[in-house]
């Protein structure tokens, strides 16, 4: 069969491996490389001719996909309508544009009856994508959850093993690769909202817009957080979650919660990423893997690369791949009425009958409480740790707005959400 | 579209599954279920007619996909065998047919122009299959290896967390149908060779004939062990392995190992499976999910026919679905060269300088230990454990063959491979 001709936009991390990867495939021909600056040194040899004009590549009527391994927002939305305008498959590992342009984008690759493929936008080397479109396909899926993001995964297995500061850790993170010099995209919980919003198409047909997704990151979480989890058998994880709700809206977020140490999430360790999908068919399913990284990453690029060019040998083949999402935003629930249970730790001056105040102040608000422990007390001082059953949110927080009032009250040193199985 | 006819055979337990979640199709008519026996009772109402003769779905030309989910095997492959004479497409279910005869069934498949999907043949509900074939598309899937079989690790769970005996966890296992009232199948590795068979053919091209596959099961398995294995971090798992050697050989094997609990194939429990997927790019995933069940597996047998009849819709589909199997059967290397790190737990007379003479015996024949301890002393006899480093079988076998020569020796009380990352 002839060989497939291919454009690749961006020689970085993931281009590179792209690159070496695609040296082993006899039936699909790299053609060009569209790079900014055809100065830079390149970790590895490119094996065809590289250019600085993007169009060599759009225009080039041979070229049947085009690869986007450049990232960021708005040149590589450009270069995507382009590159769809002119009836060319895609294959991107670009989660910012597909969350924010997602339904402008498939909308336009239906018009044209042309596919995008985006496995690598998401977890990076574990087949997800596939697994959510073409695995599952008998089930409805009523939850994605999970660890999606390596970095922060590994700043706190860092904290944990080596008893780190969230700076030091991150700054060896840095370091070592694994962090960017400006980390806020990963830390505080953007790249994983693009990865949620993308999963919520896929699991419930439409992109979620990131603003709208309830996101907090890890940037508060403590070593003595971290050491107050595994007391009461948690580990911290930077969990997202997008869940169907039955009026059609979805839950989704991202925050950082307690995982019981018997969860298989909670041995998701270093830049690994780690996933739940809840389908009515199969109950759950478990995928853990390499979240990112040159050959991880470029290995999602290339599978959909060889697929998307076996299934262009076929006629007609791109109703097929194109996955059932719609054109409108959806919708998402009211972030307060997500329940689960909570672990608070709060600091009081130690007079006797706290705890009883404690338990009514939780009473009146209808919330019950697993467990209540006061630890040592130190000049007058002590620590309560109250962890409560599964809760709304809005009623959590009102309870605790009400301990701030009372004269026992004294500081909210943590309040972590802890990982029940989400359905 | 036209909605695509299916015949499907066999109504027990996946069947009723099948039933199930096909009602929710509306892309796929259901015409008619062969049975054995009319008359039995059936946990659901059938959608279509019945019929005890397999003729009227195998010759009915109307009939694009026959779903063969009666499990057995001679019965099962003359149905399947005549069905792809008649330019059937197949979606089975059935590991020990495909096992056995699978080179036959895929040539027949290919010569006749029809394709034959499996994803329910391993792993129940996780879509191991499809990712393996199509998510994982751009690598060299150099082993596959895990947990394979829901009875055995339900029983091994149950002695764990209720200090029950094999035949106790066994019986609980027969009593809440995960385990059949003979056995053999599941705890002697049967199950899972069939399963290495398959996977085998699926990651290096070439289905292993079940009785070359090197298998232990877990009848041995004492209470004691499992309380041994915890003691030193470890967690007993039957761990079946398809690795690809240099030569073209494959190492296929199934046995019980000693699986580190930081490792998140310990956390597997209850009637999960859980699979490590190597390849040359993306380096190791993990799946974990239902191995079993009615709607776990019939998830899989309907996402196999949703997928294939849309590809039906396409000309020429049957090339692009084929997978790359060959004819031959592949060779297995000699079980003996297989390594890996050794727990070993003999009775001895305790008598001074046993130690030093097991240390001996090990160097002798280039066995490093990673440790040895002697457990309590009771009326001059003591247990020893040794945890060597990993080293081939076969010169491990040969160290405890001249053990048994010794004067201290009186017992090896137990003998477990303990499992490291398989690359």
């Amino acid at each position: 069969m002839a060989r497939v001709v291919l454009g690749l936009i961006g020689f970085g991390t993931v281009g590179s491996g792209v690159v070496q990867l695609l040296a082993q495939q006899k039936s699909l021909r790299l053609k060009k490389i569209a790079v900014k600056d055809l100065k830079r040194e390149r970790p590895i040899q490119a094996t065809c001719p590289l250019t600085e004009n993007v169009s060599e590549i759009i225009d080039d009527p041979e070229i049947e996909i085009v690869i986007e391994a450049m990232g960021g927002e708005h040149e590589a939305l450009d270069y995507l309508r382009r590159a769809l305008e002119k009836r060319k498959h895609i294959v991107t590992a670009n989660k910012e544009v597909l969350a924010k342009y997602g339904p402008e984008l498939f909308a336009l690759a239906r018009e044209k009856g042309v596919a995008i493929f985006f496995e690598a936008s998401v977890a990076g080397g574990i087949p997800l994508i596939s697994t959510i479109s073409k695995g599952l396909e008998a089930n409805d899926i009523s939850s994605v959850t999970g660890i999606l993001n390596g970095t922060t995964n590994f700043i706190l297995s860092s904290m944990e093993s080596n008893g780190q500061s969230y700076d030091e850790a991150l700054a060896k993170a840095q370091e070592l690769g694994f962090a960017e010099a400006d980390p806020t995209n990963d830390v505080d919980g953007f790249d994983v909202a693009y990865k949620l919003s993308i999963l919520s198409a896929l699991a419930h047909e439409r992109f979620i817009k990131p603003e709208s997704i309830f996101r907090e990151g890890i940037r508060n979480v403590t070593a003595e957080d971290i050491a107050s989890a595994r007391n009461f058998g948690y580990r911290i994880k930077l969990v997202g979650t997008s869940r169907f709700s039955e009026d059609g809206k979805c839950d989704v977020r991202v925050h950082p919660m307690f995982v019981p140490l018997s969860h298989p999430l909670a041995s998701v360790s270093g830049s690994n990423n780690g996933i739940l999908v809840q389908g009515h068919a199969v109950g759950e399913i478990l995928m853990v893997g390499p979240g990112a990284g040159s050959l991880p990453t470029a290995s999602a690029v290339v599978g959909d690369t060889i697929n998307l060019a076996s299934a262009l040998q076929l006629p007609d083949f791109a109703t097929y791949f194109q996955p059932a999402i719609k054109s409108e935003w959806g919708a998402v629930v009211n972030p307060g009425s997500w329940s689960c249970p909570f672990f608070l730790q709060i600091t009081v001056n130690d007079s006797p009958g706290v705890i009883g105040q404690i338990g009514t102040i939780f009473g009146s608000h209808k919330i019950s409480l697993a467990s209540i422990v006061q630890k040592g007390t130190k000049e007058k001082h002590a620590d309560v740790v109250i962890v409560t059953q599964a809760s709304p949110e809005e009623t959590v927080r009102k309870a605790i707005e009400e301990m701030k009032k009372c004269a026992f009250f004294e500081k909210l040193k943590s309040c972590f959400r802890i990982f029940e199985k989400v359905e």
